[in-house]
């Protein structure tokens, strides 16, 4: 199968890494490892025929561990803006590598959970994603997979600094380890406030849905950590979990709270929302993610008698702008978009109680 | 059977003249005539035993027309406060006559269509209450309840200026003759403003739902004539209609051009009212109304399924609050009235479609 049509197949496929648990408060965990060649300008220095030179160069050399057999192999300027957009919309690629114009590349397992990006901030970006909370597994892939690429390639280190990096922020480990999390019931019972504070005092920083500048639409957060200097990979990594541990808690404690006190509220606000997704003929992917989080509580706590929870991941990957784009000729505007969201959202949603 | 079994059954049951058309932009038509007894202070110059005396006196002469056989004569002040409350709900009486201490009555025709309030602001206010559009019927019908009346009762009359009021805005003829029209087509497509400022200009007043002073809620106005005086009952009447008759024009041109060129827009507003109503667990009595507005709208146009309209009419009087109170002991609070109505309107409405 051709690489075009691997993505293809990829991009109309429910994504194999977001599958939350059915308690769904841990949605997913990444683990992210920074990399530059050894004696190579950073990729801003590079010039344009370097770049070209080094991202050949890279794609051939990880080939030989992330195996075209089980990845997908893509310069990003032989594929469509659409098709761009719907990999950042997966996590597979940042947003600024789908709006950069020059020979960046990512490598993509069949089933997503393991990826590479080619000359985006640095030479190379490696990602693992789990679903749940699964940061040590995630590690110790992307390590496993770091260490064989080691073997054909000299990465830049320091024996002060460790992994040098494009941006300083991430010398060290090069490691960004980060869980997406779904709050809603600490959110409406106003404790998130103090628990992402105290967050922040761990040097651990608070994000949304789509990382760095995103809000946090839907109650759905990103926490990861800010330092990868001075510690080893597995501490920083150890202590995130205890952190996630922690919030998970706080979060079931604050669920069983509004159930036990506000019941009728908390019931009101999960039916109407899903009175809302199942009825609605125009939805935004905004509103869509408020009112699915509102959902994805009531399916959690029992109060929605949705069965298969699967769907509710489905909609979120599957309903965003680009791949509507890519599945329907005439999602070109808007107002078609809209129209399909809730079309697809309706089918759905009324498919996972049955 | 008593009085106040009597009243229990009308409170308890559906308004028999509230049911409006499948097409439902006229709800209701109202006329009344403010009478006072010659000879007499008018009711705010009464003393209190006068007023009593005043009271018993035309309860006793009104019975020998409104006939205690099918009429249900009531001494305010022997009913309780929510039973008066809900008494305003269903438009029998009015907000100042419900919240008066003194001796104050009423006489309401079993089926509602004919009502007399005794010692509000004039000593006697007659009102007939027709379903749709029909005012000519109904001055008909208090034209020929009045003249019966006036065979025992002498009324306060000027040759000059015809019947004497409390007030002088209701000297001359004392007929305030009003029209309940639900026109949510119109205020969306932003042409309701300007009909609304030609009415004024023909000395046409514009209320919402309960009468002076209440909002528009939901799209819901009442339409009456400001002058009394100078013109005959009957070309006061036919004026009105003839407003009115344009006016449900406009409103269904505007429905027509909204399922046209706004249709996508349309059923999505008619559908998640439908949605939040069909799943919400708590619901104020402004919001039920709000989205009320859209399901009469779907409904009307064909958009939203429902084979029984009838439903939409008993919603809007028997969720309201003394309603409410009377019929379950404990929605006694603003929080259990909130779940009780919402249980009844998704009741009522899933039953509406089936």
């Amino acid at each position: 199968m051709s690489a075009d049509l691997r993505l293809q197949t990829l991009l109309n496929s429910d994504s194999h890494c977001l599958h939350s648990q059915k308690q769904g408060i841990v949605i997913s965990s990444r683990v992210r490892l920074a990399r530059n060649v050894a004696d190579q300008p950073f990729r801003r220095s590079l010039e344009r025929e370097q770049q070209e030179t080094l991202t050949q160069s890279l794609l051939h050399t990880c080939a030989k561990v992330l195996k075209p057999e089980d990845h997908i192999h893509l310069q990003l300027d032989a594929i469509s803006d659409i098709q761009r957009k719907a990999l950042v919309e997966r996590f597979m690629v940042s947003p600024e590598l789908a709006a950069s114009r020059r020979s960046e590349a990512v490598i993509i397992a069949d089933d997503e959970h393991c990826s590479a990006m080619i000359n985006e901030e640095d030479h190379m970006r490696l990602q693992v994603l789990k679903s749940g909370l699964d940061l040590g597994a995630a590690l110790q892939e992307a390590q496993n997979v770091d260490r064989q690429l080691e073997t054909y390639i000299n990465w830049a280190y320091s024996s002060t600094f460790g992994y040098m990096t494009s941006c300083p922020t991430n010398t060290g480990t090069g490691l960004r380890a980060s869980v997406m999390l779904h709050l809603p019931a600490l959110a409406e019972t106003k404790e998130l406030r103090n628990a992402l504070r105290a967050i922040g005092k761990l040097h651990l920083a608070v994000r949304g849905l789509h990382g760095e500048g995103s809000e946090a639409t839907g109650h759905f957060y990103q926490i990861s950590n800010q330092r990868t200097l001075g510690s080893s990979e597995e501490d920083i990594v150890e202590r995130l979990e205890y952190v996630i541990r922690d919030l998970v808690e706080y979060e079931q404690l604050a669920r069983e709270s509004l159930l036990d006190k506000k019941r009728i509220e908390f019931e009101d606000k999960a039916f109407r929302a899903w009175g809302i997704l199942t009825h609605a003929r125009r939805l935004t992917n905004h509103e869509l993610i408020e009112h699915m989080s509102w959902v994805r509580l009531g399916a959690a706590t029992g109060i929605l008698p949705i069965r298969d929870w699967s769907v509710l991941d489905r909609i979120f990957i599957r309903t965003q702008s680009a791949h509507l784009q890519l599945q329907h000729q005439d999602a070109d505007n808007g107002n078609e978009r809209k129209k399909l969201r809730a079309e697809l959202v309706r089918t759905w949603l009324l498919g996972a109680v049955r």
